[in-house]
């Protein structure tokens, strides 16, 4: 390796251990058979299952490579910016900005060309403007979903949290996927009857 | 959705729901910011951000996508047969066997296709059969010894590892990767050097 080339490597893997932190970032939801936060590794890791297994229900055709990358990586700016509640409206006024910040530091860490083509698949993500970031963005509110319904509401609960904010939240699902849409009402119709969404 | 679509999508969901157990398992390796071991989960996630990152330093003409399921995946088998440690001789000798056993009932619980799709990857990466499966073992060794290193051998010191021992582990790096290869004897010699290694 040459100069230039052992700095692409240094940056590389100085990114890769800054990922870490990934483990360190709980969210609201709670893992099934621990009580427990899940941490954004574990949600990513899961998304990308979804995605592998669930792929065959994008209403457009996608990359399904695009899509883990997305998964993969579309929560790396809460190494700096922290988990924001889906329903917590103070915290959710800044969080474009803290985010955006984020995603400066972090993806500049990287050499130019593949920052630039994370920071691509991170913006699209944002702006849900390609068919993966759609997609993308069904599984990352499905998921949690399901763990919510599966572990009867236990964060709903805890939030007491309403039966239409969820439905705004699952709104967007449709815009990936109709069978990933039709599960999220249904979900939802279950938990209500349940007790579990006010 | 007729009968028989709904019986796949069901099978799907059960599928990755009953994947929410890797986040249960514990490894050796511990996480960078906190006092605790890494999981399957956690662990698969890194890797696919190794993937993602380093798949320029194949030797061999990979396809990224396939890369990136292997590591999703290689380690679901856990779910039924536990996490074995590296340096563990008795646990290794049973490893396999458990592990056959756990790949029937996991794969299973996928449509036929599905299933089959990922039970290639996971016998390519037991075998070392394609170039897929040696980078991501060149990956899924290598990521340890690099949170080990960073965690100044936290538990390499636990167990007494010896530097023979993580040498032989490493060796296999190279089937995948000159560059990581050389990477991780690096990272050898310096914590031998640093004492964190017999």
């Amino acid at each position: 390796m040459n100069e230039q080339e052992k700095q692409r490597f240094t940056k590389q893997i100085e990114f890769l251990i800054e990922m870490d932190k990934m483990k360190n970032i709980r969210r609201q939801t709670r893992v099934l058979h621990e009580d427990r936060a899940e941490n954004d590794a574990e949600h990513a890791w899961h998304l990308a299952m979804l995605a592998l297994v669930l792929s065959e229900y994008a209403d457009e055709p996608i990359d399904l490579k695009t899509v883990l990358a997305t998964v993969l990586i579309h929560d790396i700016v809460e190494i700096d910016a922290g988990d924001t509640y889906a329903y917590d409206e103070a915290g959710n006024a800044t969080k474009a900005e803290r985010e955006q910040k984020a995603a400066e530091r972090l993806f500049h860490m990287l050499p130019d060309d593949q920052g630039a083509y994370m920071r691509r698949l991170w913006d699209a993500f944002e702006a849900q403007s390609t068919p993966e970031a759609r997609f993308a963005n069904s599984l990352d509110r499905v998921q949690p979903l399901m763990l919510n319904y599966c572990k009867h509401g236990e964060s709903w609960l805890a939030h007491g949290t309403r039966q239409i904010q969820v439905k705004e939240r699952m709104q967007p699902v449709y815009n990936g996927s109709q069978v990933l849409g039709d599960l999220a009402m249904e979900l939802i119709r279950r938990a209500t009857e349940e007790g579990l969404l006010k």
